[in-house]
């Protein structure tokens, strides 16, 4: 008698409202991690200014790697409202365990924008990313788990593969750490791994998770 | 003739988008109240990260703290609406109140956390928490005087514990007020109880206010 | 055969949330304007922190004056756009120029809870909170204008009450800036004038320009 | 048996919901690049205070321009996103890309409203908005490129104007650049084509591309 859309009720919307607009505000507000210096004086201030737009690299990198983070979990999250037909108590309490952390990370990208050489920056950035990412996918198997929350008729496959999928972020980041400690430049180039296993898990999963 | 949902208008979806906004951008605001040095310097520029994050680490709690808090008044808010069907000048000027006090939270907060043993503090912190909930309160309670503002066949039993449910969060923060004369650590443990009112609320009351 | 809500597009939904966001965004970033110091030292660190928060009680005033004026022009807004059934160029350019006032509004309120008791801060303050109530007017009257964008049925009373309200707060904000010159505490106790002109708009014209 | 709206799916929602709350933030956070200093002291206070607003004139104007053209970007991602029926992966990638630089914003405004003569500040600031304009036009250009992912009946006319009409605020700073090599006063009055030019494209293709 009843199909589908009714059951995502307002309850859901307004659960998902407020999650993108914390992904959306944490995204936005890591701009303000950027730091130029206020008081340059002449003489020489064009030099001055181009010195520390050269000084600042390394906090927009940090900038633009966070975003793309940000982004990606939120596409993630999004990817999976897509399928959560009810929502309880435990999955909104995960749910704001993972926005917790998710607006917490301008503050180990501010960190990590301003010692990009140091350890200590890039294994905390790092442990971050991952613990958010881990936290994203433990909302995922929370809902999952025998199709708790999700459209009953979801395939069992979909189901495994975009589990395995919302684990990529954290894993490349995770084995950053102990990279790190042998080289914290090798550690970043790590990160580059991202790329190819975004495709590899387009191209090969992309037409049963849905198409991004 | 005409059913339940016209009732709840346009009017009173904007009311809710913006009292999420708030509560979103309040949350996520928070992560700018902790700071990190930033001119640290070589040598040693590891250890001197790794001990500033060590110091940092009361400015998180808060962080997780507020943040927990923000989203509990948030879910607070998100089951009070659920029940809303009208709106008037009084709540909408209720409502406002209530959500300055929300997004004046990351000032407390910031505070709190860079003097985690000052008694004043922690006091305007806890005065701050518990004034924000008791606004919460104030705008249920004038929403459900007589069923004003809800839907008229709200269970009276309903209305009551959702009332009381409400007044948990305030009342643990107002007690730790007096505790904080005898030891501010005592006053920090206090807050703890939240953890399990929160189980005596939900599974007492769970059943009778919706699952959350 | 059709009815009013398609009238209502998509188009003016998004103007709608955008719009939303903003003032949702300006209201809640007011709190950064309050500054506490952070690296106060013991001895005395507990009578330190209570003068501090005794100092910065005008920034709190400032910022609760300041949410308060931008939840009632958001309210404003709000009304207006209930009634609006179309948009177009201009007056999405006059609504854009009226959010970027708004979005501007922490700035002055910043430089206003910094020097309460300095003239030039007072009177920049007044004049942004009353260009920012003359714009809101200037995009109502553009929009009702011969009833250009708002439903053709609106009663041309309901209209002339909807535009006088509306200037309320920069007429007081106004009067305000030459009662500086005698002296900026009158100045401000003027402000209070804003109480009673909202009891009288609402008593007055409430039942006809909607309940608030 | 179905029609358009359908396609327009809640996927699609959810990326404009996200897009717009960037667009939003970035936006109303232009206002703290505007700085004003703490701790002026009496005597002299007021005139102090005089002194202080009008050396944040370039920085109040920076901040003017900036909100100015993430309002214009935001008016084309709104009639661009109106003609979208579908999205795909490299869509929403190019769209966050493009926000990623719009969320960058507030960086080369604060910059250049710090030292509004300084021929780097002013290059990177032109360079930072053209990139961003000419992200949107590529999100637009992949969108539309043989009617991929915009409804198929777009009139082929409609679609070549409004892509070269979101080339207009590129162009104007990227020509820029060029001329403050000769003079950075010179550059900066240049971009006040952006107003001569709109007022061509609203008269010339107004009709065509709706009405803003």
């Amino acid at each position: 008698m009843s199909d589908a859309p009714p059951e995502r009720s307002l309850e859901l919307d307004r659960v998902v409202n407020f999650s993108d607009a914390v992904f959306a505000i944490a995204a936005t507000l890591l701009v303000l991690t950027i730091q130029f210096p206020e008081h340059l004086e002449r003489p020489g201030l064009d030099s001055k200014v181009w010195r520390e737009y050269r000084d600042v690299l390394p906090q927009v990198f940090a900038y633009g790697l966070s975003f793309f983070v940000i982004g990606r979990y939120w596409l993630a999250h999004h990817r999976m409202f897509k399928m959560v037909r009810r929502i309880d108590g435990p999955f909104i309490s995960l749910n704001l365990v993972m926005l917790g952390l998710i607006a917490l990370l301008p503050f180990p990208t501010e960190v990590f924008g301003d010692y990009p050489s140091s350890r200590p920056a890039l294994v905390v950035y790092a442990a971050a990313v991952a613990a958010t990412g881990l936290a994203s996918s433990a909302v995922w198997w929370y809902a999952t788990l025998g199709n708790r929350l999700i459209d009953a008729s979801t395939p069992h496959q979909w189901v495994v593969h975009s589990r395995l999928r919302g684990l990529s972020i954290p894993a490349v980041f995770l084995v950053s750490i102990p990279i790190s400690f042998i080289s914290v430049g090798a550690a970043e180039v790590s990160w580059a791994l991202l790329i190819p296993l975004r495709v590899v898990f387009t191209r090969r999963y992309g037409k049963i998770t849905e198409i991004w």
